[in-house]
């Protein structure tokens, strides 16, 4: 097992960052914040003549760092009861990534790849969350991505995540589930 | 009543749009399109020393040109089973208007607007677009924006949403009672 | 095309019925009203030793009347944010029936029918009944049955349905899929 | 605190007992088995001359109990993804209560009571058991219910459940809070 974990916040070692620790605790893991790059929004290029044509930022590079791996974590602060613009933007690109021949089998290979979601919210995740993990079920469904779990956790100031002691527990046990 | 339509997509013309056409018609509508605008994504200032700063990007004009209007209608391409990531910058921004001293009383006149939300996707929308519209209502919800309707529409290649019959009809309908 | 509909309302010719008139209008179709039989709750016999055994209700016999069908509509008034009690212990008789040898290609011949649904509440139903929507997709999806649309009417006192256009045109569309 | 603990489902010791179990260690509570007791559906008489009359059977003893205590575990095995037909006659039934004038002040009353949902399934209930929380929470809120917090379990044979370990830690982290 290979472990990439994808962060979509923008805050430095947020609650978000903080819950996932709890999940990925004593696992080798890549981390790669997506805060830190480039990634400019998808342009639907599917039906243009020429259709897609390359872009001048750093999503690519982000693309080959996590399918080096078969497990991915995305781990995402809930901004306005769904995934941060900044990660969606990193998952609308795949549209692109698709019929990309740069990655041929794009599609093929996300096959045999598992994945679990780490996300936290302000207000009321347990219930305002659950269309977001929804959300993630299909992405993961359409590319036959394995959905191996999620934890929600609730935070508001820095630091909150720690109060949530349900949110840790459920980290904890899918550390557990990881491992195994 | 005054209208602005947001258009998250990012073909010109699509079929949001066209969807959109049947909402609007014979409504006068400002049009902003933010494809043509850049639009950076958040960056989580809130409990960060000094909070947010002034970001140099096209957002606030953005902002501005939506207040003046007292109804929004949100048009966008279900990518990846939720709005567009151009579209999410721009919401997930608000976090930062709502703490700008540039707009003082941003959250107390969005709640006097009213909103519709148009959404169009090319795989099961009826279904799979369900957590998006969702998630509108936990957004306007919030910023007690009253909830007007939606309209969700299946198409996949340019032109393929005049073949879904009940989206139109239901456009169609939706635009009698903006109207009324 | 042989058309059964299955209602879970109470009340006689309550909205439910008349906004599936419109689904219904110049087809030919049985009606079952569960209203007028007894249908216990399931007994969950999964694992205990011999199994189900027959229960004394009318519920087979409705059964069998569905199953002379290829394509079933379930009309229901939204109680409680989902379908009618009624309904529901129609329908968690199915685990007993994919069980029972009486019935012994139950879930085969579902996996060739096709399902409609309508659903009538009082309540913001377009978004507080879409959890309703997205279990019958599970329903649908479990036993391999199409699913071929939904109508979400509003409406509170007899006779309501008739004002809520939107619906009544979805329910017109609808019929002419159906038809087609 | 006075708990009153409302079982769905049919099967004595099945794994949504055993999984609540967890969740009320060390608690003093009452339980009420629905299974043992005759709940007629309803009969939607809210518009109907003279409105509701009584029923022959065991509902209204039950919701006093219930009435009895100030904190409500509603615990339900997840039959074909929403609660069983019998939890749902019961809560069915409370369009009629709130109606009732030997409960005159029932609604009033529920707006001081506290809830949590205890729900266990055989197929992907993390995913396709949310559109059943979700219900649970719109019905809380239109009751004013405070909805505490719930525990999803996954189990298909008897005693599964104990394999559940992130259902388990989760109910004993709920045990926890309702300590609090």
């Amino acid at each position: 097992m290979s472990i990439a974990v994808i962060y979509g916040s923008t805050r430095i070692n947020g609650n978000t960052e903080q819950l996932a620790e709890h999940v990925i605790q004593g696992l080798e893991v890549e981390k790669i914040f997506l805060r830190d790059f480039l990634i400019k929004p998808i342009d639907d290029r599917r039906h243009a003549e020429g259709g897609f044509t390359d872009v001048d930022d750093d999503y690519s590079q982000l693309v080959e760092r996590m399918m080096k791996h078969d497990t991915f974590i995305f781990a995402t602060p809930i901004y306005w009861y769904s995934m941060s613009g900044t990660m969606k933007n990193f998952i609308d690109r795949w549209s692109h990534t698709m019929r990309d021949e740069k990655f041929p089998d794009f599609k093929k290979q996300l096959g045999s790849k598992k994945a679990y979601v780490v996300a936290v919210g302000g207000d009321n995740p347990y219930l305002k969350g659950l269309p977001l993990i929804q959300q993630f079920n299909y992405i993961f469904e359409f590319m036959s991505i394995s959905f191996g779990g999620y934890v929600l956790g609730q935070a508001r100031r820095p630091g909150d995540i720690t109060e949530d002691k349900a949110a840790i527990a459920a980290a904890v046990n899918l550390n557990k589930k990881i491992n195994r």
